[in-house]
C-alpha cells in the first residue's frame, strides 16, 4: 500500500474540544507516514474541498498541533453548508472526487454532527459508485449530544460542565442578594430540539440550589411554571431558572419568539430568558436578572471537562486507526461500561445507522413534574463533566493557538458554483 | 485592652472574591483572640445589624472559613439597602449602636463599594458623636472598579479576566463560522456608569481578534459604529462587539431601553446586546449571535484572577490589622508600584476622601476613535487578570462551601421598622 493523503474537515457549530479531535487525527496520522502522507484540512469545512482550499497541516509544528488539544473554536474554519443530494444533483459530489483525485486523497475524516454524518455516508457511497473508493470516517462532535449509537458526543461534556458550574455560581450570587434585591436568576442555554444542555443545570441541585428547568421536551405551561417558581422562592428565598432556547408553547411557538419588537418594529429581539424573567416579574413581582450564554457555553475551553477533552482526542485518533484497518463508512463511538466509577471504551458504528437519526433525551431523565432531572439523568451526566483540563496561560490569558494555515497549491480550475 | 467582638458585613452586588475578603478578616481576627473575641457577621449585610440577625462565625470550622477564599457569592448574604441620613433620621443609626452595644462590638468591617464606604464613614462619625466609639474600617469591593484612592478594586480583576477570556473564546468560535454563517458576535457586559469591564474585552486584541467596544463614556453613534463593524468584517471576515450595558444615545437613553415591547406590550425585554446585534443585521445584513453575561461574569470564581483573589484577601486582613493599630474611618487600598513586572503594596485612605467619589476611567484609556482601548489601558489591565487560582473540584464540580450560619441569640426587642 502506497501512502496517500488524508482529508480532514470540521463541520457545523464548533465546540470547545473539536480541535482536540483534530489533534487526535493529525497526531495519529503522523505516526504512520508510510500510510498517510499528509493531512490536508478543508478550509471552512467541506466548502474548502469544493473550492480546493486545502490547508497543508504538514507545515504546522508539532507544538502547534499539540496546542489544538486546548484551543477552542475550529482551527481550520467550519461551515454550515448542506451539499446537494447526489441522487438529484451530482455536481458537488463529482467536484469533491475531482479534488480528492487531484490531491491523492484516500482518507476522508469528517468531524461533525448528524448532518455531517449523512454527508460522510453519502461521500462513501458515491465514491464507491464512481470507482474512486475513499475511506470515509465520521468523527463525532456536537454539543447537542444527539448522535445515536454513542453514549455521548464529544463537545457535550464541556458545555454541560460550563452550564453546571455557571448555574451554581450565579445561584450563589442570587442567594446572597435575595433578601433585599434579586430573587430570580434566569439562564438561557442552547438546545433547540433536546434538553441535554438544560439538564446540566440540574446538577446545581447537588448544592441544595432550587432550580427550575424548562426543557424543549415539555410544553410550556405558564401557570404550572409560575407555581414552581413561587414555591421555591417561598421555601428558599430565591430561585434559579434554566431555560432551553428551544422551549415552546403548546402551539409550537418558541418562548423566544413572542413577537418581540423594538421601537422601530424590528423583530428578533428576544431570547427565551428575558421573556421568562419578565413573566415572573409581571405575575409574581420578584426582581430578576437574566443571562444568555450563547457562544460562551460552547467555546468555554477554559472550563472544559477533562473526560470530554480525552474522548474528543480519542475519537479523532480512533478514526485514523479505523481507516488504517481498512474500515469505511463508520464512526467511532463512546461506549459506557460503568457510571460509578466511570469507565468507557471506544466502539464503532456503521454510518448507515447514524445518518439522520436524532437521539432525544430519554423521558426517564425528566422528573415527573417536568421541571427537573431524575437521579438516572444525574448518573448519566455526572461522569461527563468530570475532571478539569486547563489550558496553559500567559500574562493571565490562555495560550490558544492560531495555526499558520498554509494553503496547498491549487491544481484545478475554480468550481463553477458560487459558495 | 479587653477583647471585644467585631462586626463584618457584605454590601451591594457580590463578586467572585468578596468571600476571600471575609476569609482575610476572619482568619486574621482569629489570630488575635486577646483583642477580638469573635467576628459576628451581619446576615444579609447591614440589614442583619438592624434586625439583630448576627451570624456567629466562631462556630464555623477552620476548613470552612478557608474555603471562603475560593467560594463566590456572599457567604453571609448581602443587601441593597441605603440607611437613612442620620442628620435627618437617627433611628437606624441609633438602632445600630444599640445592637453593637448589646453584643459588645468594638470593630466594624464593612465590605462594599462607594455607597458602603459612605455608610461606614457615617457610622464612624455617628458613634463618636454618641459616645460609643467603634473602629469602622471599610473593606473595598466592587466589580465596577470605581472607588477612588485605590489603584483597583477587589472583584474587578476577576470580572476582567472572565470577560477577556470569554471574548477570546467566543471570537475563536465566530472566526470559525464566519465563512458561511455567523459573522458578528455581540457580548453585553456590566458597567452602567464606567467602561472598566467593557475595556477588558479589548485584551482580546492580543490575539489579533477584531473587537469593537461600546463604552458608556462614548455617546453611541450608529453610523460611526456600523462603519467600524463593516470595516472589520471586510478585513477579517468577522467582528466581535463588546457592549457595556451602560451604553447610551446622545439624548441619554440607554441602548438597552429602546422601548422594546413583547406581544403583550410588556417592557424591559431588551438588553443592549440584542439591540446592537439586530441593528447590525438590519443595516449590514450580517448573521449574528449575542450573549448577555450578567451575573455569570461577577460570580465566575472558576476563572478568577489570582492577583484579584490575593488582593481581596489582603484588604480583609489589612482591615483587621488597621483596626488593631487603632485606626478608624479608613479603607485599605491597593497601591501599584510597577506594572511590568507587576508590584503593589497595601496602603490606606481616609474614608472622608473615599465616600461618594466615583472614579471614572481616564479618557486616555479609550482610543481616539472611541471604539477600543489604548496601550496605557492595556498596561493597566494586564496585571489585574494575572494568574489562575482554581477552586478544588469533586466529581467535576467546584467544592464551594455553604456555611452553617448559626445565629447569635437576640438580646433586644425587634427593630420597629419593617425592612
Amino acid at each position: 500500500m502506497t501512502a496517500r493523503n488524508a482529508f480532514y474537515a470540521q463541520s457545523g457549530g464548533v465546540t470547545a474540544v473539536i480541535n482536540a479531535s483534530a489533534c487526535g487525527v493529525i497526531e495519529t496520522a503522523r505516526k504512520y507516514p508510510d500510510k498517510i502522507k499528509n493531512v490536508l484540512a478543508g478550509r471552512n469545512g467541506i466548502v474548502g474541498a469544493l473550492t480546493e482550499e486545502l490547508i497543508d497541516t504538514g507545515k504546522e509544528s508539532r507544538e502547534d498541533i499539540a496546542a489544538l488539544r486546548y484551543t477552542p473554536g475550529g482551527a481550520f474554519g467550519s461551515c454550515r453548508y448542506k451539499l446537494a443530494d447526489p441522487e438529484k444533483d451530482r455536481k458537488e459530489f463529482e467536484r469533491l472526487l475531482d479534488v480528492f483525485r487531484a490531491h491523492d486523497i484516500g482518507y476522508f475524516f469528517y468531524n461533525g454532527g448528524g448532518d455531517s454524518a449523512d454527508t460522510c455516508y453519502k461521500i462513501s457511497r458515491f465514491s464507491t459508485l464512481m470507482g474512486y473508493p475513499i475511506q470515509a470516517i465520521h468523527v463525532p462532535k456536537t454539543i447537542d449530544n444527539d448522535l445515536p449509537l454513542t453514549d455521548c458526543c464529544p463537545g457535550f461534556g464541556s458545555v454541560a460542565k460550563y452550564i453546571a458550574v455557571s448555574t451554581v455560581e450565579a445561584s450563589f450570587d442570587v442567594r446572597s442578594m435575595c433578601r433585599t434585591s434579586t430573587k430570580i436568576f434566569v439562564l438561557e442555554v442552547m438546545g433547540r430540539h433536546a434538553g441535554w444542555i438544560a439538564a446540566a443545570g440540574g446538577l446545581a441541585e447537588n448544592y441544595g440550589i432550587p432550580v427550575v428547568i424548562l426543557f424543549p421536551e415539555v410544553e410550556f405551561n405558564e401557570k404550572k411554571f409560575l407555581a414552581q417558581v413561587e414555591n421555591k422562592v417561598r421555601r428558599h428565598g430565591y430561585c434559579t431558572v434554566v431555560v432551553s432556547e428551544g422551549c415552546k408553547y403548546p402551539d409550537g411557538t418558541f418562548l423566544a419568539d413572542q413577537g418581540a419588537r423594538d421601537a422601530f418594529g424590528h423583530a428578533h429581539l428576544g431570547g427565551a430568558a428575558p421573556v421568562v424573567a419578565n413573566m415572573i416579574c409581571e405575575e409574581l413581582g420578584y426582581p430578576f436578572h437574566w443571562a444568555v450564554a450563547n457562544y460562551l457555553q460552547r467555546s468555554a475551553r477554559h472550563i472544559a471537562s477533562a473526560i470530554d477533552v480525552e474522548q474528543a482526542y480519542e475519537v479523532g485518533a480512533a478514526a485514523v486507526n479505523l481507516a488504517l484497518q481498512g474500515k469505511n463508512s463508520v464512526m467511532p463511538t463512546i461506549v459506557r461500561l460503568s457510571s460509578e466509577p466511570y469507565r468507557y471504551e471506544i466502539g464503532v458504528a456503521d454510518l448507515e445507522n447514524v445518518a439522520n437519526v436524532e437521539k432525544m433525551m430519554p423521558k426517564s431523565f425528566i422528573r415527573d413534574d417536568g421541571y427537573g432531572i431524575t437521579e438516572e439523568c444525574r448518573k448519566y451526566l455526572q461522569p461527563l463533566v468530570q475532571g478539569e483540563n486547563y489550558p496553559p496561560y500567559k500574562m493571565g490569558l490562555p495560550e490558544y493557538v492560531t495555526l499558520q494555515n498554509t494553503m496547498v497549491s491549487k491544481k484545478l480550475p475554480p468550481f463553477d458554483k458560487k459558495i
